[in-house]
């Protein structure tokens, strides 16, 4: 089993990865939380409670299993109608300020629950169960929490830090195989952006990676949470560094948004921004033509990522593309972070990139899928 | 102008309190935010923006006036639908993670605003301009913030403190009489569980108080943001004393939510639900008969509080407000808070209070509501 602390001003909790840990939940939690035993409350999808209910609930006593408190499964329900719906739940359930909430399922599970358990009679605790890769080894860390508005996604939340997560690698084996690559995207990002090793691995045993191998998955996800860890660890709120963590994310939130988060997975739509941030660090000088190949390369190998359209012309896709950013909520009074790829392993945040360098990239990017 | 500087663990912000604040209200936020100008964005009612706008507006410059966006007054208005819509409004008019949202209104529109201010991307910042006496004594200090659910009042919300609070004493001119002594409701509150001086300047100065004199209104108010000051510093997360602050509450809460939030102002049920409190202290003979007949009358004497009915009979309303308790989200696994008054200036909390002591003090409350 793999553990890493993570540490911040705010909290400080372990990650535990490992296949099998659901089988021990219950003890896990005991060792949580001393003393009395605090209610527990399962927030997960149907979808995920038909295939893991039955050893997630193995290690709990009969008169201390969780009650489970459901949230279908799709970006559409990351919405606050859906909050509400479930804090009226845990309401009608007794839940109280010592209850502990359970996010058993993906990054919209884990999102939405962490900013239930924020908001619930002013801040109760939860515990990360993330089923997949991209909760395991991005979305699940960090604190970050909340749901989409009409106007962007992730414009509604708080940070709100676990109180421990465990990822157990089994729950991979039933993730449907596009969610598998997509998740690996943000793997791919956490290599480009501070982890040489990480991306070696991944170009070294993309084959074991892809078809699922437990013992590759496990080492792919703890080099993930190392890094995204050591970068929260350094920066909870966002002023600096933990930017970089959003490497693929500025084009990628304007692809999610013009194709109505409907199209593409996240991780999908980060894929396809990467490639575009890839670009316009290629263009600033700022990468060799050989580590961007490599780069985009290894992007398309964790493929195929789907390919989409926003407007007729490549040109008014791009504008589109450009034009969206504008609502990025990482912009501070007007104006827009960037972060470029520096090398293999090594991100910068830009603050001056300008829409004509931003509009070049998206058109090479919208190429590179012309010709993918 | 007296200013009361309130310190806590997560934040320290000073409230300011004087008639007229309105007025240089530009240059008091230039001095909060040195440097670059923040975008500001005005939460507040129709009703209120019709009144004040005018000496709001008076001291920006032209092109630095905030932008108004409006919550309907009431208490059913105070949910998260309405917290999405203003939050909706804020993303298409471009407020980013540096704008200031301005909380100009009544309880209501600090709660909503102080909450949108929380969770709108992950947290800005905002300052309260409370216009009632509700406002000014209680809820805009704190950092209590938040919105009911139909199982609860305040049952979602953050911790979130204001950047600073600037309460004019000028706009309780405008404020139904009604809203002044529900208002005054907590006051009083404030003055039986910590501040006996308060207490005698609210029995000696009653008419001058109730008649919206603005010198003895500021007395009263600067008394009572001490009491709260002072109360919040020593504990900001409410697990020990920041509960005698919820004297009047528990049954106050449970009137409300049998009369579904309508009938009457919620410092109107905190006035009978600290008569209510009064006659359990009584019961358990820790107020004198004296001192209970003291406080007893000055609730009374700022009233007329409306009277209301749950059921067709006494016993049945009293069983049903107690029954209401259960829900009060200050219980913690199932244990129920409640707070004592222990003589004029002095309270405790209990956490023994039985449901048959709960019932024969609600009993006794509705006699007196009877005899009122």
């Amino acid at each position: 089993m793999s553990t890493i602390r993570v540490t911040t001003t705010s909290a400080t909790y372990d990650v535990a990865i490992a296949p099998g840990l659901l089988r021990t939940l219950h003890t896990r939690l005991r060792k949580l939380t001393p003393g009395k035993t605090p209610r527990l409350f399962v927030v997960t999808s149907p979808e995920i409670w038909a295939l893991w209910s039955k050893p997630f609930l193995a290690s709990f006593p009969a008169k201390q299993k969780p009650t489970a408190i459901f949230l279908p499964a799709g970006e559409s329900r990351k919405r606050l109608a859906q909050v509400e719906a479930l804090a009226q739940q845990l309401a009608l359930a007794g839940a109280d300020r010592d209850s502990i909430l359970l996010a058993f399922g993906g990054g919209i599970i884990g999102d939405v629950t962490g900013f239930l358990a924020a908001i619930y009679m002013r801040g109760i605790r939860y515990v990360g169960l993330p089923t997949t890769v991209l909760a395991q080894v991005d979305s699940s860390l960090g604190g970050k929490t909340g749901v989409n508005l009409v106007a962007g996604k992730n414009l509604i939340g708080c940070f709100h830090h676990p109180l421990a997560v465990f990822s157990d690698i089994d729950t991979l084996r039933t993730l449907p195989a596009a969610e598998l690559r997509a998740g690996l995207q943000e793997a791919i990002k956490s290599g480009i952006i501070r982890d040489p090793a990480l991306f070696r691995t991944m170009e070294k045993n993309a084959e074991a990676i892809l078809s699922g191998d437990p013992a590759a998955l496990q080492k792919v996800v703890t080099a993930c949470v190392k890094v995204k860890a050591e970068v929260v660890s350094k920066d909870e709120k966002e002023s600096g560094l933990r930017m970089i963590l959003n490497f693929g994310h500025t084009i990628g939130h304007a692809i999610e948004a013009a194709t109505h988060y409907r199209k593409l997975l996240h991780g999908e739509a980060v894929g396809w921004g990467s490639i575009a941030a890839l670009h316009l660090s290629l263009n600033r000088g700022l990468i060799s033509p050989e580590d961007f190949a490599r780069m985009a390369n290894l992007i398309l190998r964790y493929g195929p990522i789907p390919t989409f359209k926003v407007a007729a012309k490549p040109q008014a896709s791009a504008a589109k593309l450009v034009a969206l950013t504008y609502a990025d909520k990482k912009n501070r009074s007007g104006q827009r972070a960037f972060v470029l790829a520096t090398g293999i392993g090594t991100a910068e945040v830009a603050h001056d990139v300008t829409d004509v360098e931003l509009l070049t990239a998206t058109q090479s990017m919208l190429q590179t899928m012309q010709q993918a």
